[in-house]
């Protein structure tokens, strides 16, 4: 940020009066531009023993496997982000079934909300940004080119709780 | 936002190709300025069979009781967000026992992400934005007196808990 949205003049990086932390401060106006996290919302779209992946279209990680994610919109609850971005990247409905884990990805400032979730039927298919989307079962999980590093910690997870049918709210960091 | 905060140039409210809601656009530089919801984070700090409440000294809601929350900031996880905003409302030191609600208030564009956690010892007093801050049992919380509606569905919630033991964690909206 280096000018003030709210009136066009340049910002100062300071700690305003009353604060423990530097903002972006508008010294014409007095506007102070806060900067807080955004939220990453997906899911873990099951179908009998098979999860659904997609297989990126975009950068980054092109051409990596991922679960379907997205950044929280204004106005939607995070169940509702959940199955939009499910939608959007591999063109399938879901029911949400329970809230997952949660990751905090401080580096990036970047909360992963993840669900799991049932496919609804079979008519999926690679949105814009998927080059292909498909069921894997354990076995076959390619596990050699997932995408990021919140997606294999989620997917290590799923498969660690899956044996015992008990899926604990789970909240984990990437460093 | 009026002005583009990368150039300073005047932006417009447009769809960007390629997307499906209308975005900040900056015709001069071609910046996007993506808004998003924020979370709040915060806790139900408890002591025994009593929680602490603080009485707010500042608007919205002046002299009414609240659970400590606030914004999440850049670089701290959820669960440390919560501690910091206990100790800057009420002065307390509390242990983060478990995520327990996770509250959509979509009209503001706010995630409320709740915990449980314990009061670590009785050093607490008001911070700078409390008048007060005081432990209640259950039998004496100040229902009529309650800051927000997510803070009374979260009191509401551990209070409909409590009598199992059993914290299951909980998501709901705030219409």
């Amino acid at each position: 940020m280096i000018y003030c949205s709210n009136c066009g003049q340049q910002v100062t990086y300071r700690t305003p009066p009353d604060d423990d932390r530097p903002r972006y401060c508008c010294e014409s106006c007095g506007a102070i531009h806060y900067q807080n996290p955004k939220m990453v919302v997906g899911c873990i779209p099951q179908a009998g023993d098979k999860i659904l992946l997609c297989r990126r279209a975009i950068e980054p990680c092109y051409g990596k496997w991922t679960l379907p994610a997205g950044f929280l919109e204004n106005g939607e609850t995070v169940a509702d982000g959940a199955k939009r971005e499910t939608y959007e990247e591999a063109r399938a409905r879901v029911d949400i079934l329970a809230p997952y884990a949660l990751y905090n990805i401080c580096r990036v400032n970047q909360i992963y909300m993840m669900f799991r979730a049932q496919l609804k039927d079979h008519n999926y298919h690679a949105g814009t940004e998927s080059l292909e989307v498909k069921l894997f079962c354990e076995s076959e999980i390619p596990w050699e080119d997932i995408a990021f590093r919140v997606i294999n910690a989620t997917l290590l997870q799923y498969f660690t709780d899956r044996p015992s049918g008990h899926f604990a709210f789970f909240m984990g960091n990437i460093e």
